[in-house]
């Protein structure tokens, strides 16, 4: 899937970035695994402890006040600061809960996924089962599918031709 | 090892955070992988591309020029920029080739990797074998060993105590 995502991206010669809080960096990851991946991947942030949403990323402080680290508010302003902040055409972010204990009255597998293209962010909300390792895992193959089926819509706005 | 790293720290007290460039978010998602890692990991930047090594985590754009990407003196500021930056005890700088093709004249395999505590910067170089995820899974190993060895030194310096 890493490599398909690839292949999608270079093919319109555009460019990701993500910010990542559960997965902690397994979509940079999975990107890098691709060999010639310099090409597409930008890079990103591991946004774990809360704060670092803003300073590494630019999450503003009352937005995380009002709505918590775990929210689609949240997954949208990562995706969107992290575009920015590396010059990416498109910028992912994730958020949720690992497990295996509840974060701020969210269960585990709570997981929100934004994706930009900087006019439009798209905010997927999941539910996965299994333990830690295997939410962190889902919501990497996710996000990774969001960005596919933005692609595939041709123009990027998720609004028309196919959707996921 | 990630539980052992996360139990070092833990015992002290202390936080890490790692400036990925050919390990993309490994290493923070190894130690994401242990069940409240929220309290020893703080986050990190992937700097996949040569300009964010620069923007994300300050590395002088001229030390990027005089000495590489690849290379002792990136890793050192990238471990140093990265520790700042996220506000960690100690900062991790993992840079080199995964192959399959070399860079900048560096063969696939070749990687550094900086530990810093803020007043001692200490760099490993390796050369590590195996294809592109072999060298990637060994060079994040190699960190957190490398992390482990300057925690049993007891004092952070890296001079006294147990060397690896």
């Amino acid at each position: 899937m890493a490599q398909r995502l690839h292949a999608a991206l270079l093919a319109r010669g555009e460019t990701v970035a993500a910010a990542e809080s559960l997965t902690a960096g397994l979509f940079c990851a999975a990107l890098a695994s691709v060999p010639g991946a310099s090409r597409t991947l930008r890079g990103g942030a591991v946004v774990y402890a809360t704060d670092l949403k803003t300073t590494l990323v630019g999450v503003p402080a009352d937005l995380l006040a009002e709505h918590g680290p775990v929210s689609g508010p949240t997954a949208t302003a990562l995706a969107e600061g992290v575009r920015i902040r590396c010059g990416a055409s498109w910028g992912i972010g994730l958020t949720g809960v690992a497990g295996p204990d509840p974060v701020d009255g969210h269960r585990p597998g709570r997981v929100y996924i934004g994706v930009s293209d900087g006019t439009t962010t798209e905010v997927v909300r999941l539910d996965l089962p299994g333990d830690r390792a295997a939410v962190r895992s889902a919501a990497v193959e996710a996000a990774v599918a969001a960005l596919l089926a933005r692609l595939a819509d041709g123009n990027g706005d998720g609004r028309d031709g196919v959707t996921p």
